[in-house]
This record gives structure tokens, C-alpha cells and sequence, in this order.
């Protein structure tokens, strides 16, 4: 059911990977709630294209290319969508990580460090590029919204999570860095959202994922949040209606951030 | 603008004093989005009158009186509800605070125990009174949403703002501890939102507000949030578009939470 | 083996009941490094007579009876510790915690509200009340130091501590509320030790407590910490050494507080 | 006055630049707590020569120059400490911080993106590069602390502190994944201490640095803390008295963090 919340609106959509990713739901979602989209990806992850459906499915939106790490791209990124938008952008999603060290099974205490430095540009400091350009560009609209995907183990430590702990930190740290200076210029907001783990295809690269989400459910009052009620609360955070909240991270996550332990994992323990 | 967001859903609005308070313009907001209300306050409240103005406003919502340190008003205004909504009830406000220790004048170091019992009864405990009410009678439906007003002085000391600030503290705490149980047995989301100061009827009572007001709006990157945008927010949170969220202090602050210091601060510190 | 950390300060401790005590500990390791000491309990806890051991262990240290939620048994405390000290008090320790709702059974969700404020009284006011008698009879030395004890179930709901975790996020409001005003007046420092759950007679009462303690040993990446090494925490925080810590809520619990999950958990979970 | 806390330990303490430095002074307390020392800085750090005074103050402890990106270098400064030792190191101290986007001047949203990656890896990856060293050659004892040093702009925004926020969140994110796993194996325990602004040879470099520390003055109800008093900390936290406190960020900041404005503030405010 469509409430219209960002009818007119435009926004940008990094990180639709395939149907099962929280970016490719935003997506929708916002195309139903009437906003315009233009659809971003790394050039390696348009190859597959999946994309292409998604496209599709929000009235053609246009998919343009970027490596984050690429600030040439980036501004082509920004050009491009004003263009196609006849104006500036309303809305953008950070949905973007990726872990040489994890992929490659390496543990925290043995990182690879050129990959780390990697990990840490494309996962945390791409979304201080994404700002900057659009900072450079006058590009994002007064009261404007930026959300970025996080995990709570920015917060505690989740051993399988490895290094992409420390790179949510850092991305937490860059939202709330760029979003102070961003309020003061042009009143856009930018937050994070820590959501619950989801079975995503991103998801399911780390290393006992599904023990963990099993853990997750357990600890999680309303049990674990779906992809498909994330992109309801970034639509909600792009709308209007949430205009006085930023620099904040977002716990969506049915209340796992704020239980020390439930009842079933007790009965679990004492097994 | 209405995005009938809570089209179908009824809710229990506390605390709407008059139409400077952040309740009366939730309670608006809420039926402009399509809900059913039933108005509530302490019976010397009532007794203004200043509500029957806003229960037209509201589509001739019912008012009902309670004062919410007594359990059976608390039930009389809950089967009343459910009776006049012909079902349960979907979301529920709290805007509720009386400190007769800051009325009277009392620093914080000076504190009458008996006036403190009775604030934290009145301005925390009655939210467990409320959800244990709705509890025992299963009155709220599943994923209803309970919002909570709180304050940052739950966090961090603001001198003037005295023995409120436990009180919020022990608000907070209910929340998570009552949302608990909830979630779990009919997954009802309960959560507190942290607002900027208003100047609020009730907010114009704390001792050197104004200057405080002044303040927080120079450490808002956003600015100080307007009652408006809290209605917004609230409204949101009462919606089906952010229902794995639970348990959470939400702060609608226009960024003064996560800002240690502005350069217009500094300016001022260094006249 | 004495490091004379105290050496030449005098102090109150709250809440030796047994040998298993935090307080027990903490008032043998405060002697050991050179301090005086006053031993205070309820007049009830002191019947059982178990304390005149500690006292006399102490150095015979007086043992002074007081009602926490009586100002006068307080007044009366001060005044004859300072007498026997011949001076003003240096450190307090605050260990102090009592739920009638607990005891009895009642779930959170069935609280018996009497008893619920005798149990924000005792476990949480009763700092206030402590504070405010010093303060009014200017009995804690410049720089002092007063800890409070208190549980990471202030921040996340852990459900079988029930009301008492409401009771410790107003303890923790006080220490803050408290501690700014007692700073600005006379350099007073006011923190809470957040403890991993003990084995003391206090702590079995809680429901599910065995099972619990196995969690948090397994969620804690040092185990447990132990009440002697609780004591040997409380005794630097009431040094010298610890000037400018002061509004904290420090956790002394193993490293539990910032873990999400461990192996060994996750491994549990996998059964 | 020496305690003997560290009587019979060992440390390598990093980031003595001149007796200004909270390092210069963790380092002599240490050594009148009977602690044995190895000082190291960066080579061209230590070409200033001043060093060689602490050395001396610190009954000629050997100087060891280790750049912090440097793996071998850090192998080189453990094999060399341990052979001087005689045995395994019981402590650490991390004192290091640079950033070339603050001392050129570089506004927060004009970051050149090569010195940012300098930052983040010589103030924060250096943590993890320091504890993966003495991992691989098993360097730490167990129950071994190692302290890093931080600044309040990894929660809140500081907007002079510019880049270095973000190293900030990122260094406190190490210390508790690196000290998840340090404590599982070696009970080693690892924490960040978030010092006041201190007025450091370091710290001076910061934009707009006098005017803060003023503010943090009159923000703090104890006033700022000292580099000697937080020599003094650093001492507690290395010694045998805090043996299950770990990966925790420890504010040392006379009241500042738990203090969201004070009498003095407002005042000024109303100027």
C-alpha cells in the first residue's frame, strides 16, 4: 500500500545487488511511495545484471556505474542524476561493504593490511566521498536525506564480523562528522541504520552467519527485522516526517540492541 | 499534507494540555492521518476545558478522564476506549510530567522525598501502569506501537532540569523493560522519543528555560525540533512502517545529542 | 599485599551482609590498604550478627545501624562516624538493594506498586538520601569519593531482574544528578561500579540466577570478575589516583558489556 | 608518593614527544610505581632528541624508534623490549595521533583522501598493528593491560577535531575487537582512556584549540582533568587492582561526558 510519503522526491540508490538485498527493497519501496530513482552499483556488480530488472520495476530508472572509491565517477554520478532529475536529489542510500579479509577466511587477528585499508575506503570512507561530492556539487536539496546501513557491531563484538566492525564504526563516525556540517549548510540530515542481520547475499559471505541469525532471532523481542520492513524505515527516514532527526543511529532491529538475554536463549544455555 | 498513514487505527492520546503541547498536535496529526482518537488527562486538567476545543478538532473524539496513579480509572478509560473504537486500541502517547519539586522551587539538593515519590509515580511509573492496564486486559492489538516523551536529561545532567531527570531515566527504563514483555507475548513496539525543549506549557515551568532553549538551538546543528515535527515523528512511529523498532530512546533533536560543541557556541564562550 | 592506597582515609560502607559480600570485601581490601572504617547495615541485616566478624577484622570498626530511608537513622550515622573519625568521611560505598516484588515472585508485569516504591526507596533514592545528608552536614572531604553499586540490566533487559533494573537506572540518574552538583561544590566524585552477577546471598534470590551466571561466563571474554577483584576496583576508585573520573557508570564485568556474542555461546546456540 | 602498583612490571610506553605529553608523564609514574620501561616513538619524533631526558628520569630506560606502520619495526621493538626485560611485557601504553588534514588546515568536507588513509592508519590501525605484533610473538603476560588514549570526538561531534573523530571511532573499535579476542586467549585486556582536552605539544595543533579548552573547563564540574592525573589513571589501569575491566572506553574528563550543560554555560550564554 502506497502512502505517497515521497511523492516528488528523488534519490539515489547505491548497493542493489539482487532481489534479496536491502537496497534493492529501498528501491521499490521508494518507487511506490513516488519517489524517482536513479540505481548505482560498483561497475563489477552492474555486470550481472540483475539490476536491470529492478529498473524496470521503478519505471525505468536510470542505472549509472560507480566505484565509490572514484570521486570522477562519483561526480558523474551526481551530474548525471540531476540531469535525469531536472534538479537536485532528495534522497540517498549507502548500502555498500565489502571485506577482502573476510572473503579470503582471514581472521581479525591476522588481517591482510592493504586489504583492510580497502575494506575500510569502500565500506566507511566511500560514504564520506558520496557527502563530499554532493557537498562540492550543491546536489542534495535543503532538509534532505542520506541514510547509511550499519551493523551493531559498531557497538560490541561480534566475532565472525571481523574487520567490517571497525569499519561501521568508522562509517558511524563519518555520519555523524559530515551530518553536523551538512545540517549547518543546507539542513540535510544523514543517519545510519542498524539493522538486524538479514539473509542477503552479502550477508551470507560471513563466516556462521546462520548460527548467528539463528542467535539473533532468539535475542530479538520482536525477532529478527526482514529486509522488506528496513526499506519501510528508510522510506520513513527520507520523508518529511522525520526531518528534526540526525547524526543518529537507528537500532531496526526488534529490540536485540536492548535485551541482555531472553528467556529462550536461557533455555538454550541450559541445555 | 495527509498520507493516511494510520488509516484504520485508534489510538489513546495523554497529556493534551492545551494547544501548545506536543500531545494536542499529535493528536491532531494522528486523525489528519486518518485515525481514531480518544483524548485523555488528569481530571483537574480537564476541568480547563481547553480540551473540548481540540476533541472537535479531532472529530468529536471522546475525552476521558484518568489520573494515572489510580488503576481503575486507568481500566475505565481503557474499556471505554475499546467500547467506543468497537475493538482495541492500536497506539498509545504518553506526554505526561509533573515535578511538584521543581514547581515549588526545591533545588536538587534540597529535594521533599514525598513530592519525589510522587513525580516518579506520575511522570514514569504511570507508563507501566498503562501497559500493565492494557496488558491485563489485552487491550492493544498486535504490533500496536506505545511512544513515551522523554528528554536528554536522562543522559546527561542539565541542573535546572532536577529530579525530572531521574524520572526520565526510570521512564526509559520501563520502556525497555515493559517493551520487553510485550514484544515477546503480542509484539507491541514501546519506545521514547527525546525531544528537543519546547516551549510547551508545561516546559515553561523548569527554571531558566529560556536561556536553556537558547542554548540547545545553538548546539542543533538543525536547529531546536518544533512540537510539529515531534507530532510528525510521533505519528511515524505509530505507523506500520516502522514496526520492528522497539525498546528505543529515540532523540528528535535536530542533532544536539551527538554534538559536543558548535563553532557558535565557541563564539559565545569567547565574548 | 597492601598497597597503602588509602592510607590515612576513612570511610562508610553500606551492605556487608555476609562473608560473600561485595561490601564484605570491600571493607577487608579498603583496611588492608590503610583506611578506617565504618560499617553501617539495616537494623534488621545487622541482627544476624554475621558483621561483628568484619568489624572486628576491620580493626574493630563500629557498626552503626541505619534505616536507608530513614534521615534521621543517616543524620545519626554521619554524625557518629564523624566522631569517630574526628573528621570528615573520604569515600561511601553504596551497596544496597532490595525488591519486595522480586521476593515474592511477581512478575514485572504484575508489580505490586506499594512495594515497588519501597523498592525505588531502598535500591535507588537511598543514594540520594545518603548524599543529601552529607551535603547538609558538609561530611564527605574535599575530593571525596562515593561508589554505588549497581547492573548492566540498567541499560538491557535481562527479564528475571525485574523491578530492579528500573531501580538501577534511577540509581544511575542519581550518581549523575548527584555527582554534578557535589563536583561543582566540593570536588565530590559520584560513580556506579557495574558489576558481572555475583554469587552473593543477595544476588541468589534473583530467579534463574545459576543458569544466568553461566551466560554471562560465557559471554564475557575474561569471565566473571569476581567480588575480590570488585573490591579491589571500588578501592582504586576511591584513591587518589582516580581524581577526575566522576558521573560514571564503570563495568566491571569481564569485557560482557561490549561483547555481542562469543564462540562459546554461538557453539551452545548450534546445539 | 609511590604505591609500588607496578612493582616487578614491564611496559613499552609509545608517544613520549616532550614533558608536556601525557606519555612523558604515564612513563615516570609508572617508573616511581616500580614499573621497568621501554620508551619508543617515531624515528623522526625521536631526533628532537628530548627523550633522552625521560630515559634518564627513568633509570635509563632504552629508547626504541618504531614507525607504528611498520611491521617490522614493532617486531623489532617487542624482541628488543623482551630481551631487555628479560620476560614478556606486562603493559602499553598507545599515545599516537596524526593528522595531516588538520595540520594543513583541510576543512572536515575538503579531506584530502591520501593523508586521511595516513590518518587512519598511523592513529587507529597502529593499535591493531601494536597488539597483532606482540599476538604473533606472544609478547603480552597474561592478565596483561594495554591502554590507548582517546578524545570524546569519537561519540560527538567536535568540529575542529575534524578527521581526527573518525581515527577516534575507529581506534575505540579496535580496542574492543582486539580485545575480544586478547582476553579469550591471553586474558590480556585492552581499553581506551577519554582524556580532557589537554594542552599537549600534540593537542596545541588543533584549530580553535584554546577557546575549546576553556569550554571544557566550564563544562566539566570537576574542571579539566590533568596530564598528571591521567598519568595516575593509566597506572590504576595497568595495575593488578583492575584485572576484569576491558575493552571499555573510560572517561577521565572530570564529568564533562555525563554533563549536558552547566550553571557557568548558561551564563555565558546570556551575555
Amino acid at each position: 500500500m502506497s502512502h505517497q510519503l515521497l511523492k516528488g522526491k528523488k534519490g539515489i540508490i547505491f548497493g542493489a545487488l539482487d532481489e534479496k538485498s536491502i537496497a534493492w527493497k529501498t528501491a521499490l519501496k521508494c518507487y511506490e511511495e513516488g519517489a524517482q530513482i536513479v540505481l548505482t552499483n560498483a561497475p563489477v556488480a552492474l555486470r550481472m545484471g540483475e539490476i536491470n530488472k529492478l529498473a524496470e520495476a521503478c519505471g525505468n530508472a536510470p542505472v549509472i556505474g560507480a566505484d565509490v572509491t572514484n570521486m570522477d565517477d562519483l561526480k558523474n554520478l551526481f551530474e548525471k542524476s540531476m540531469e535525469h532529475f531536472g534538479g537536485k536529489v532528495d534522497f540517498v542510500l549507502h548500502s555498500i561493504g565489502m571485506s577482502l579479509n573476510v572473503r579470503k577466511g582471514k581472521h581479525y587477528t591476522e588481517l591482510n593490511y592493504e586489504w583492510n585499508a580497502k575494506t575500510l575506503d569502500i565500506s566507511a570512507m566511500s560514504l564520506h566521498r558520496v557527502l563530499r561530492t554532493a557537498w562540492d556539487m550543491d546536489a542534495i536539496s535543503d532538509w534532505g536525506s542520506v541514510v547509511a546501513l550499519t551493523y551493531i557491531a559498531a557497538q560490541r563484538v561480534f566475532p565472525d564480523y571481523n574487520e567490517m566492525a571497525d569499519a561501521k564504526s568508522l562509517l558511524e563516525s563519518i555520519t555523524r562528522s559530515f551530518g553536523y556540517h551538512y545540517a549547518v549548510k543546507n539542513k540535510v540530515r544523514v543517519n545510519t541504520i542498524s539493522q538486524s542481520p538479514t539473509k542477503t547475499t552479502a550477508g551470507s559471505g560471513v563466516k556462521g552467519f546462520d548460527g548467528f541469525i539463528n542467535y539473533a532471532e532468539k535475542m530479538s523481542p520482536l525477532g529478527n527485522a526482514t529486509a522488506e520492513d528496513c526499506a519501510n524505515y528508510i522510506a520513513v527516514m527520507f520523508s518529511d516526517l522525520t526531518r528534526y532527526v540526525t547524526m543518529q543511529n537507528l537500532f531496526h532491529d526488534g529490540g536485540f540492541s536492548f535485551t541482555g538475554v531472553t528467556a529462550e536463549v536461557i533455555e538454550q544455555m541450559e541445555k
